[in-house]
Protein backbone atom coordinates (compact mmCIF):
# COMPACT_ATOMS: atom_id res chain seq x y z
CA UNK A 1 0.00 0.00 0.00
CA UNK A 2 3.09 2.42 0.80
CA UNK A 3 4.22 1.54 -2.09
CA UNK A 4 1.33 2.34 -4.62
CA UNK A 5 1.00 5.73 -2.40
CA UNK A 6 4.80 6.04 -3.58
CA UNK A 7 4.06 4.94 -6.88
CA UNK A 8 1.08 7.50 -7.41
CA UNK A 9 3.34 10.76 -6.10
CA UNK A 10 6.27 10.58 -8.01
CA UNK A 11 7.74 14.04 -8.88
CA UNK A 12 9.09 14.57 -12.06
CA UNK A 13 10.41 17.57 -14.42
CA UNK A 14 7.23 19.64 -15.95
CA UNK A 15 6.12 17.93 -19.56
CA UNK A 16 4.42 20.48 -22.35
CA UNK A 17 1.62 17.74 -22.18
CA UNK A 18 0.87 19.03 -18.63
CA UNK A 19 -1.07 22.09 -20.00
CA UNK A 20 -3.66 19.65 -20.27
CA UNK A 21 -3.42 18.15 -16.91
CA UNK A 22 -4.88 21.13 -15.16
CA UNK A 23 -1.46 22.24 -14.68
CA UNK A 24 -2.21 26.26 -15.35
CA UNK A 25 -5.27 25.59 -13.00
CA UNK A 26 -3.24 24.65 -10.17
CA UNK A 27 -0.76 27.71 -10.56
CA UNK A 28 -4.23 29.88 -10.54
CA UNK A 29 -4.89 28.17 -7.07
CA UNK A 30 -1.29 30.17 -6.11
CA UNK A 31 -2.46 33.90 -7.31
CA UNK A 32 -3.51 35.06 -10.51
CA UNK A 33 -3.21 33.10 -13.55
CA UNK A 34 -5.35 34.11 -16.81
CA UNK A 35 -5.12 31.33 -19.55
CA UNK A 36 -2.36 30.47 -21.24
CA UNK A 37 -2.63 30.14 -25.16
CA UNK A 38 -0.79 26.38 -25.99
CA UNK A 39 1.29 28.54 -28.40
CA UNK A 40 2.42 31.07 -25.14
CA UNK A 41 2.76 27.84 -23.10
CA UNK A 42 5.13 26.15 -25.47
CA UNK A 43 7.68 29.67 -26.27
CA UNK A 44 7.90 29.51 -22.33
CA UNK A 45 8.30 25.78 -21.97
CA UNK A 46 11.00 26.02 -24.57
CA UNK A 47 12.93 29.38 -22.95
CA UNK A 48 12.83 27.63 -19.45
CA UNK A 49 14.49 24.32 -21.11
CA UNK A 50 17.00 26.36 -22.86
CA UNK A 51 18.34 27.17 -19.51
CA UNK A 52 18.69 23.27 -18.81
CA UNK A 53 20.07 23.28 -15.33
CA UNK A 54 19.32 27.02 -14.33
CA UNK A 55 15.94 26.65 -14.22
CA UNK A 56 13.50 23.65 -13.39
CA UNK A 57 9.91 22.56 -13.08
CA UNK A 58 8.45 19.93 -10.95
CA UNK A 59 5.45 18.48 -10.71
CA UNK A 60 3.63 15.81 -9.24
CA UNK A 61 0.82 14.36 -11.07
CA UNK A 62 -1.76 12.28 -9.31
CA UNK A 63 -2.02 9.14 -11.33
CA UNK A 64 -5.49 8.04 -10.83
CA UNK A 65 -6.92 11.57 -12.37
CA UNK A 66 -4.06 12.09 -14.41
CA UNK A 67 -4.12 15.42 -13.08
CA UNK A 68 -1.19 17.57 -12.32
CA UNK A 69 -1.49 17.93 -8.08
CA UNK A 70 1.60 20.21 -6.94
CA UNK A 71 4.25 21.99 -8.15
CA UNK A 72 7.12 24.87 -7.41
CA UNK A 73 10.73 26.04 -9.27
CA UNK A 74 13.70 26.13 -8.63
CA UNK A 75 16.36 28.48 -10.83
CA UNK A 76 19.54 29.24 -9.82
CA UNK A 77 21.70 32.47 -9.68
CA UNK A 78 25.09 33.10 -10.23
CA UNK A 79 26.89 35.23 -8.04
CA UNK A 80 30.38 36.94 -7.98
CA UNK A 81 30.37 36.58 -4.06
CA UNK A 82 31.36 33.06 -2.10
CA UNK A 83 33.48 32.12 -4.97
CA UNK A 84 31.30 32.93 -7.90
CA UNK A 85 28.80 30.49 -5.84
CA UNK A 86 25.34 29.86 -6.88
CA UNK A 87 22.20 30.67 -4.95
CA UNK A 88 19.28 28.53 -5.58
CA UNK A 89 15.45 30.89 -5.35
CA UNK A 90 12.51 28.55 -4.96
CA UNK A 91 9.29 29.96 -6.27
CA UNK A 92 5.40 28.86 -7.21
CA UNK A 93 4.90 25.94 -5.08
CA UNK A 94 1.69 24.78 -4.88
CA UNK A 95 -0.78 22.03 -3.56
CA UNK A 96 -4.29 21.56 -5.14
CA UNK A 97 -6.53 22.15 -2.41
CA UNK A 98 -8.29 18.94 -3.03
CA UNK A 99 -4.71 16.71 -2.40
CA UNK A 100 -3.92 18.30 1.17
CA UNK A 101 -2.79 16.32 3.88
CA UNK A 102 -0.53 13.61 1.42
CA UNK A 103 2.79 15.43 1.97
CA UNK A 104 3.02 16.89 -1.24
CA UNK A 105 4.72 19.97 -0.51
CA UNK A 106 7.19 18.52 1.78
CA UNK A 107 7.53 16.16 -1.22
CA UNK A 108 7.98 18.80 -3.89
CA UNK A 109 9.93 20.96 -1.82
CA UNK A 110 12.13 18.41 -0.90
CA UNK A 111 12.94 17.70 -4.62
CA UNK A 112 13.32 21.09 -5.51
CA UNK A 113 15.83 21.58 -2.21
CA UNK A 114 17.83 18.43 -3.33
CA UNK A 115 17.93 19.68 -6.63
CA UNK A 116 19.69 23.19 -5.24
CA UNK A 117 22.29 20.59 -3.30
CA UNK A 118 22.85 18.80 -6.66
CA UNK A 119 24.23 21.79 -8.97
CA UNK A 120 26.25 22.99 -5.82
CA UNK A 121 24.35 25.70 -4.69
CA UNK A 122 25.47 26.95 -1.63
CA UNK A 123 22.25 27.87 -0.14
CA UNK A 124 18.55 28.02 -1.34
CA UNK A 125 16.06 31.21 -0.36
CA UNK A 126 12.76 31.67 -0.49
CA UNK A 127 10.01 34.33 0.31
CA UNK A 128 6.63 33.09 1.51
CA UNK A 129 3.37 34.22 3.78
CA UNK A 130 4.39 34.44 7.95
CA UNK A 131 1.15 31.69 7.51
CA UNK A 132 3.41 29.09 6.00
CA UNK A 133 6.68 30.06 7.95
CA UNK A 134 6.08 26.89 9.61
CA UNK A 135 5.56 24.77 6.98
CA UNK A 136 9.15 25.46 5.63
CA UNK A 137 10.95 25.37 9.30
CA UNK A 138 9.79 21.36 9.34
CA UNK A 139 11.52 20.80 5.84
CA UNK A 140 14.65 22.34 7.22
CA UNK A 141 14.51 26.00 6.52
CA UNK A 142 15.00 29.23 9.27
CA UNK A 143 13.41 32.55 8.84
CA UNK A 144 16.27 35.46 7.64
CA UNK A 145 15.05 38.32 6.13
CA UNK A 146 12.13 40.74 4.83
CA UNK A 147 11.06 40.31 1.71
CA UNK A 148 10.40 43.94 0.18
CA UNK A 149 8.40 44.60 -3.31
CA UNK A 150 7.59 47.49 -5.65
CA UNK A 151 4.55 46.36 -8.63
CA UNK A 152 4.58 47.81 -11.90
CA UNK A 153 0.73 47.15 -12.65
CA UNK B 1 28.81 71.70 -9.05
CA UNK B 2 25.51 69.79 -9.35
CA UNK B 3 26.30 68.65 -12.95
CA UNK B 4 29.85 67.67 -12.10
CA UNK B 5 28.40 65.70 -8.81
CA UNK B 6 26.20 63.97 -11.37
CA UNK B 7 29.34 63.26 -13.78
CA UNK B 8 31.06 61.74 -11.15
CA UNK B 9 29.13 59.24 -9.95
CA UNK B 10 27.15 57.87 -13.25
CA UNK B 11 25.63 54.56 -12.93
CA UNK B 12 26.67 51.85 -15.42
CA UNK B 13 27.19 48.06 -16.34
CA UNK B 14 29.67 46.51 -14.61
CA UNK B 15 32.68 45.89 -17.11
CA UNK B 16 35.88 43.29 -17.41
CA UNK B 17 38.16 45.76 -15.70
CA UNK B 18 35.98 46.64 -13.02
CA UNK B 19 37.64 43.90 -10.99
CA UNK B 20 41.18 45.90 -10.84
CA UNK B 21 38.67 48.73 -9.31
CA UNK B 22 37.94 47.28 -6.32
CA UNK B 23 34.80 45.52 -7.37
CA UNK B 24 35.81 42.39 -4.96
CA UNK B 25 36.52 44.24 -2.23
CA UNK B 26 33.36 46.08 -2.49
CA UNK B 27 31.39 43.35 -2.52
CA UNK B 28 33.62 42.00 0.91
CA UNK B 29 31.41 44.68 2.55
CA UNK B 30 28.49 43.17 1.91
CA UNK B 31 29.43 39.35 3.06
CA UNK B 32 31.63 36.47 2.82
CA UNK B 33 33.57 37.47 -0.25
CA UNK B 34 37.03 35.76 -0.90
CA UNK B 35 39.58 36.34 -3.83
CA UNK B 36 38.37 35.76 -7.06
CA UNK B 37 41.23 35.18 -9.79
CA UNK B 38 40.86 36.59 -12.59
CA UNK B 39 40.15 33.23 -14.60
CA UNK B 40 37.47 32.81 -12.36
CA UNK B 41 36.01 36.72 -12.33
CA UNK B 42 36.49 36.34 -16.71
CA UNK B 43 34.34 32.48 -16.77
CA UNK B 44 31.57 34.20 -14.73
CA UNK B 45 31.71 37.66 -16.32
CA UNK B 46 31.29 35.84 -19.56
CA UNK B 47 28.87 33.37 -17.96
CA UNK B 48 26.24 36.48 -17.32
CA UNK B 49 26.68 38.07 -20.19
CA UNK B 50 26.15 35.32 -22.48
CA UNK B 51 22.72 35.76 -20.37
CA UNK B 52 22.01 39.25 -22.21
CA UNK B 53 19.07 41.21 -20.48
CA UNK B 54 18.00 38.39 -17.80
CA UNK B 55 20.99 39.57 -15.93
CA UNK B 56 22.79 42.70 -15.55
CA UNK B 57 25.35 44.17 -12.64
CA UNK B 58 25.35 47.58 -12.46
CA UNK B 59 28.26 49.69 -10.55
CA UNK B 60 28.55 53.61 -9.66
CA UNK B 61 32.99 54.27 -10.14
CA UNK B 62 34.00 57.69 -8.14
CA UNK B 63 35.97 59.10 -10.90
CA UNK B 64 38.36 61.04 -8.69
CA UNK B 65 39.74 57.53 -7.13
CA UNK B 66 38.86 55.30 -10.24
CA UNK B 67 37.41 52.77 -7.65
CA UNK B 68 33.92 50.76 -7.82
CA UNK B 69 31.72 52.76 -5.03
CA UNK B 70 28.53 50.51 -4.84
CA UNK B 71 26.87 47.92 -6.75
CA UNK B 72 23.83 46.11 -7.23
CA UNK B 73 22.85 43.39 -9.46
CA UNK B 74 19.06 42.12 -10.88
CA UNK B 75 18.24 39.52 -12.84
CA UNK B 76 14.87 38.30 -14.41
CA UNK B 77 12.58 35.15 -13.46
CA UNK B 78 10.52 33.75 -16.23
CA UNK B 79 7.29 32.51 -15.04
CA UNK B 80 3.91 30.64 -16.36
CA UNK B 81 1.83 32.90 -13.71
CA UNK B 82 0.78 36.36 -14.74
CA UNK B 83 0.42 35.60 -18.37
CA UNK B 84 4.31 33.65 -18.64
CA UNK B 85 5.13 37.02 -16.87
CA UNK B 86 8.76 38.26 -15.49
CA UNK B 87 9.67 38.90 -12.29
CA UNK B 88 13.07 40.89 -11.29
CA UNK B 89 14.94 39.68 -8.18
CA UNK B 90 17.48 42.38 -6.78
CA UNK B 91 20.57 41.17 -5.03
CA UNK B 92 23.68 42.70 -3.54
CA UNK B 93 23.23 45.80 -3.25
CA UNK B 94 25.96 47.65 -1.51
CA UNK B 95 27.73 51.14 -0.87
CA UNK B 96 31.48 51.47 -0.05
CA UNK B 97 31.41 52.76 3.57
CA UNK B 98 33.40 55.25 2.63
CA UNK B 99 31.40 56.98 0.46
CA UNK B 100 28.01 57.07 2.46
CA UNK B 101 25.62 60.08 2.45
CA UNK B 102 25.83 60.44 -1.71
CA UNK B 103 22.66 58.68 -2.31
CA UNK B 104 24.64 56.03 -4.23
CA UNK B 105 22.25 53.10 -3.12
CA UNK B 106 19.17 55.17 -4.14
CA UNK B 107 20.21 55.69 -7.47
CA UNK B 108 22.06 52.35 -8.34
CA UNK B 109 18.41 51.28 -6.97
CA UNK B 110 16.51 53.13 -8.61
CA UNK B 111 18.79 52.44 -12.09
CA UNK B 112 18.08 48.48 -11.09
CA UNK B 113 14.51 49.05 -10.93
CA UNK B 114 13.73 51.10 -13.89
CA UNK B 115 15.76 48.20 -15.54
CA UNK B 116 13.39 45.78 -14.27
CA UNK B 117 10.53 48.22 -15.45
CA UNK B 118 11.79 48.53 -18.70
CA UNK B 119 11.98 45.11 -19.91
CA UNK B 120 8.84 44.42 -19.11
CA UNK B 121 8.43 42.91 -15.77
CA UNK B 122 5.42 43.33 -13.23
CA UNK B 123 7.16 43.47 -10.24
CA UNK B 124 10.47 43.37 -8.46
CA UNK B 125 11.14 41.72 -4.94
CA UNK B 126 14.00 42.19 -3.25
CA UNK B 127 15.07 40.79 0.72
CA UNK B 128 16.83 42.95 3.20
CA UNK B 129 17.60 43.26 6.75
CA UNK B 130 14.86 44.63 9.09
CA UNK B 131 17.47 47.61 9.48
CA UNK B 132 17.43 48.25 6.22
CA UNK B 133 13.61 48.20 5.67
CA UNK B 134 13.05 51.95 6.02
CA UNK B 135 15.73 52.92 2.96
CA UNK B 136 13.63 50.49 0.67
CA UNK B 137 10.72 52.20 1.56
CA UNK B 138 12.26 55.59 0.59
CA UNK B 139 12.31 53.86 -2.60
CA UNK B 140 8.66 53.28 -3.11
CA UNK B 141 8.77 49.63 -1.96
CA UNK B 142 6.89 47.83 0.23
CA UNK B 143 7.73 44.49 2.78
CA UNK B 144 5.08 42.16 1.95
CA UNK B 145 6.55 38.45 2.65
CA UNK B 146 9.66 36.77 5.03
CA UNK B 147 12.46 35.27 3.52
CA UNK B 148 13.49 31.76 4.21
CA UNK B 149 17.05 30.36 4.11
CA UNK B 150 18.68 26.65 3.99
CA UNK B 151 22.49 27.03 3.89
CA UNK B 152 24.41 23.86 2.34
CA UNK B 153 27.42 24.92 3.66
Amino acid sequence: MANSEEQKFQVRKLELSDKSKGFIELLRQLTTCDSVSDKDFEDQFMELQSRAEDHQVFVIEDDRSGKIVATGSVFIERKFIRNCGKVAHIEDVVVDSNARGLQLGKKILNSLTNYAHSVGCYKVILDCSVDNKTFYEKCGYKQKEIQMVKYFI
